[in-house]
Order: C-alpha cells, then structure tokens, then sequence
C-alpha cells in the first residue's frame, strides 16, 4: 500500500484522453464563456450538489444523469445561471445537452450541463448554440486551461490544480478546475468544481470518494455564508490508465482518495483566495471539541461572523468577536476552559486575556496575509478546520452591483 | 375590556417614581458612559438574556436578580463589556451593584448592572465609583433622556419610547431606552434595554409579558447576524399607578401586554433604523409557511443574507438572491409555488421571474429609505417578519477599527 502523491501542473486536460476548450459565445462582454470538457471513453460520473431547495434547471439535470452514473462530457455556460426559470430554463438545459450531444456524435444523456451567473434571466439559446458549436470545434488535449478561464464570473483567477499517484504501479493522473468566489459556505455554494482522471474506478467508489473529499474541502470554505441555487461538483473518471478499478477493497483505494483530496483542496483554497474582496487567508480550526458537529460548528460561526471578518480585514486584533462566535455556535463550550490562538500566540485562557496591555505581537498576526486561529474548547477530543477570509470594502462593492 | 394605548414621549423616566441620571465617567473619551436608573419603591423584576454561551459577569449577576424578582435600582456602564474578565468581571460587577447600594441606602441585591463596549478589557473600577457618585448626584424624574445618552456605544441616536394605557381606569406609562446598532441578531445581539413601568404586575405575569413582548420586537432584528455576550433587557415595574396588581387573569392583562410589545417594537425598529452603516430600513415577511418556525427561518435567512444586504445597499433588484435564501433557510419549500413581493409589486411565481425586462418598477421600490419584501410560501397559514437593514460601505469601516 502507497499513500503519496505528487502535485504536478495543469486542471482537467491532464489525465489522459480528456480534451477541453473554452471560448466567447457572447452571453457576457467580451470573455470566454461557454467551457465544454470532452473524454474519448465512457466515463464513471460521480456528483454533489447544492442543499438549496431553490435550484437552477442544470442542477436538476446533473442529478439525473449521476443517479445514471456514466458520462462523455460536460457543457458549461458563465454568465447566466438558468435558475428560477421555471419550465423554458429545464428545456434549455436540456437543448444545450442534446446540442452537445449532437456535436460530440454521443447520447445527450451522456452530456451534463452547468450554468453559472445572474438568477433569473433565460440563457441567449442562439449564442449558446453557436458557442457549443466553436467550442467543439476548439476541443484540445491542453484546452483545460482556456475551459477553467470560461467558467469564472466574478473569479480573479483561474483556478486549477492537479495530482498524480500509482495505483497497481500505474501512473494515474487527477485534474480539476473551479469557479467561485462570493457565496461561498458552508456548503460549497455558488461554486462549480469539475474533476477528471483517468484512473478507472468503481462508480459506488467514486461518489463515496468525490463526498469524502468534498466534506473536507469545497464544505469547508466560507466566503460570506450564502448558498447558491447551482452549486455543483461533477467527478469523470475514464479509466485510461488501465488500472484495476479502484472500488473500496482495492489496495490503493486510500491513495487514490487522498490525491483526490489534494487536488479538491487546493481548488477550494484557490476560492477562498478569490474571494470577493478578501485581502486575508485565514484558517480556523476548533480543537478539543466533545464532537466532530460541535467543533466543525464553532469553526463555521467564527469563519461566518461578519465581525470577525471585518476585524481581520481592520488588521485589529479584536479576538473578543472570536470568542463571541465561538459562543453562539451552539457548540457545548465552558468559557473557562475555552482556549484562543492566533499561529502561536495564546490570547484567552481561563476566562481572561492572557495579553492585555501589549497587543503589538497579536497585531503582528493579523497584519500577516494569512494566519490561523485555534480555539480549543478542552472538552474532548474532536478537531475541525474551515478556510475563510476577511470582509472587505471591495466585497460590498462587488455585491451592491452585481445585477445592474 | 380594553386594548387600547397611545404613544407618548419620553423614556424610563415617563412613569411615575423613576428618576434616572447619564453622566461622564471617563470610561470613554469625553461622552457620556455611566447610567443609573432608581425606583423610589420596590418593583417586580422581568428580564431576558443572550444565548451565547459566553456570556459577560453583569449577565451572571442580572440573571441572579431575575430569579429573585425584585429590584431598586439598575447601574450601565458603556465603553468596557466586562465580558471575557473571568473572576475579577465577576468581582468589579459585584462592586458597581455594592457601590450603587451604598449610594441609595439600599440593598446590594437590590441593583442590576449592564456593561456594554469592548470584550477583554477590565473595567477601570476607580472612575466607575466616581461615575456612580456623580450619577447619584444628578438622579432626577426627568434624566431618561441623559441615562438614554449614556447607554449609546456606535450608536448614532439616542433611542426612547413610551406608551400610557388604562388599567383598572388608572393611567399607566411604560417606558423605554435602549441601546444597539451592530451585532443584532437573531437573539437581541449586542443590545441593552430598559423598560420601566408605574404598573403594578406580578412578577411571574411580569416575566411573561416582556417574553412575548420580545419575541415580536428584540428578537425580530436582523442587522449583521452575530450574538453579543452581554445582551440583556430589563423590566422594572413599580406599581405607583395604583391599579390592582396584572396577572395573567386581569381584565387588562390584554393591554398591558399590548403597549409592552409597542414600546418593545419601537425600541427595536430604533436599533435597526441605526444598524451600523444602514441606509435601509427593510420589513420582510414570510407568510404561507406549514410552520412558523418556517416562516422565521425565511424571515431570517433573507434579513441576513450579506448577498441580499449589500444588494439592498447598492439598489440592485436582485430578488433571485432573495429566492436563493428562503431556498437555505432550512424551510420547506417548493420553488415552483413560491411568490415574492417588493412592496406590492409581484417579481417571481411559478418558479420564474414575473419581470424580465423592465426593471424599473422594481428598483424603484428598492431606491425607498424603507420597503417591504413579502416572501408566499404558499404551504401554509403560518406568517412570521423581521426587521432588518442593508450593508454598506460604512459597515465595514466601522466594524473594522473597533478595538483599535
């Protein structure tokens, strides 16, 4: 048995026989917009998806076609979400995956589709038709990149990451891209993440593996607390490398999860970077916690607190509104035991600040990039981490005029 | 029977046999920063507290006031919460009710103390004396308005109300003061308040009333969804009015509670009107739940959505991040019964916006100072709202110096 893995370069063109492209269709302004991702072979699909119970027509249709389990390829549109559009937006979902379809030579129950962008505005069908049709026609095996650029809407940054690892001594590659950068938590909201690999892997393995990945990456980032109608994740795994498929008996079932972890990670990380606004990186673990709830919990009320964040943007060291937080996670805490660091250095123990006159060294933390804040709450055993980053002007800026 | 009450000026000292004083203590710069408010008899004593599990050392002491159910006299500090002090919070909050005592010739248990400011910081006990002292000095049957002023930490104005209704043919006054502007939700967050009556009432009665009262006022109000340690409402009622002691069967229990719950919800309205940085004053209400624990829940994932806020801020009509929070709230819900209203104007049914193309109408209601955004559920009787504002700018300039 192998745990390791190695990080490489490049998204979801790096595993073998997957080609991408991405390109302007016209739906917003002058950037790439309409992203397709193809494989030469049949793939195992796995999926999760947005708790909202207000979700977009794409989402509706990728859950079908996961509960189907296969797949050939992935049509992708920025700039309009297709959500609360009622009955006209579930046709067009289904018209750009049979456009696809048709494009491709496949079934269109083998396409998965996925829109991101304003609510409430139909998709420009004719310009997405035409760009289904250039972006077949701009497939490459290095189109990841051009794809991971026309998936982002308020995204600063393309986001892609990669993996490599053996599995029966073949060399098996893990890509992936993402958007995202607003909406982000806790559920991995107003994000789309697409993976691929050419590992060949049982399709019951592969959705347990995608969720297993997902609890400790994409669900644990935080941006400002909201949950998107269109939040996906989708998982192609072709089966290139010829591997014995990985399925939960398989020798190298737990390295396979942990490169897939990697890459679900730093994608997840490369969202909160881009954060609407953020000028922080900020990693909140809650340790000592009676249970795993309770710990994730108070990491998710710290990382939210709309304070807290507006602190750290402040550079103030104002570690009162952490532990404020941690209070009001409905998290079992006694304050008396309740510990809080920022990196190294001990603030509150025992109920009282454990620096009161001098706050030079925790304004240092603060004033960082990016640092990490403990609790640890002394009542058990339980840790959990969750990603976040500061609340800026930049971040009201950007939302009090994203529709107008 | 009678139901009927008017609003009328002033603030806790509005009913008879309560004098108040506010006057400058040095706890902060050069305002106001110490309160005492004193009953010339003995009252029943209502209150209700935060939820955080950190709470500050004058919570722990109110709390052990409340269960004794009478009182004298009420002491405030603004500028030091007296929250996260361990034992030397609990032993300086211990003395201002000591120090307070000492200067009315009454008992020690007798006195409520209220701390609001910053978390961590001990309380600087040699001016709190003096300030007790002077405030002692300048009680008189019409301070309310200064202790109203010396209550105010980021709050922009002074906040008061009061209301007079007939018990038993007897004029009865209740009034009000609190203070509160950021850290508003979903449980009276960051707020004090202090209710006053010359009403007799039991005080088991006493306690019930400021519940209800509270539930549809304090606890209605969104401004940044964080819990404070050191909320806290106090209710002192007095009986000089005369009347035959309230209860639950008092012929005027009816308008007692009634004129409660107004001084309550226009003490509430105030905090939100004042919210740090608002620009907005927004009603939403959800109606056509299965429950009202449905109808909160949306009520209160629209009011704190930071997507929503900052859209209200920028004038952006963006109802579909609307849509997208009642979808997280946790309610039950079905997307394609949902109706949602800004003012009467109808902008999404049938799981599709009613307006695509003229915008207009739409960002005209939300270019009002104040509108009302009415969300159908469409499953029910049940109907609950809250009060919140926007988030602007000014937010985060404000939350994010506060310490330093």
């Amino acid at each position: 048995m192998n745990n390791n893995y190695i990080v490489i370069d490049g998204g979801v063109t790096a595993p073998q026989g997957f080609r991408a492209a991405g390109i302007h269709a016209g739906i917003k302004g002058k950037k790439k917009d309409v992203a397709l991702l193809v494989s030469d072979h049949d793939c195992a699909l796995a999926g999760i998806f947005t708790k909202n119970r207000v979700f977009a027509a794409p989402v509706a249709l990728c859950r079908e076609r996961v509960a189907r389990g296969s797949a050939r390829a992935i049509v992708i549109n920025s700039g309009c979400a297709n959500a609360c559009t009622g009955e006209q937006g579930m046709a067009d979902a289904n018209e750009m995956a049979r456009l696809t379809a048709e494009q491709l030579g496949i079934e269109a129950n083998a396409v998965c589709v996925c829109s991101t962008g304003t609510i409430g505005l139909p998709l420009p069908m004719e310009r997405i038709a035409n760009g289904i049709r250039d972006a077949a026609a701009a497939l490459s095996d290095d189109g990841g990149t051009d794809a991971a650029t026309a998936i982002m809407t308020t995204d600063t940054r393309r986001k892609e990451a990669a993996a490599e690892c053996l599995i029966d001594g073949k060399t098996v590659k893990i890509g992936g891209m993402t958007k995202g950068a607003g909406m982000i938590c806790p559920d991995m909201a107003t994000m789309l993440g697409f993976i691929t690999t050419d590992a060949a892997v049982s399709q019951p393995f592969l959705q347990k593996a995608l969720a297993r990945a997902a609890a400790h990456s994409f669900n644990r980032i935080s941006v400002d607390g909201d949950q998107s109608t269109n939040d996906t994740v989708l998982l192609l795994a072709n089966g290139a490398a010829g591997n014995i498929p990985v399925d939960e008996n398989h020798p190298d079932a737990g390295v396979f999860t942990a490169a897939l972890t990697a890459v679900c990670t730093a994608l997840a990380k490369a969202i909160v970077l881009d954060g609407e606004g953020a000028t922080k990186f900020v990693t909140v673990t809650c340790r000592g916690a009676k249970t795993s709830g309770d710990a994730l919990a108070v990491a998710r009320a710290v990382s939210n607190s709309l304070l807290v964040k507006t602190a750290w943007f402040g550079q103030d060291p104002n570690w009162g509104r952490v532990v404020a937080a941690a209070g009001y996670s409905g998290a079992e805490l006694d304050q008396s035991k309740l510990e809080v660091y920022y990196d190294d250095l001990l603030v509150f123990r025992n109920g009282v600040p454990v620096m009161q006159r001098d706050l030079s060294q925790l304004e240092a933390v603060v004033q960082k990039p990016a640092f990490q804040i403990i609790i640890d709450l002394h009542l058990g055993n339980a840790t959990e981490t969750v990603f976040t980053c500061d609340c800026s002007h930049e971040y009201v800026n950007i939302n009090a005029s994203y529709m107008t």
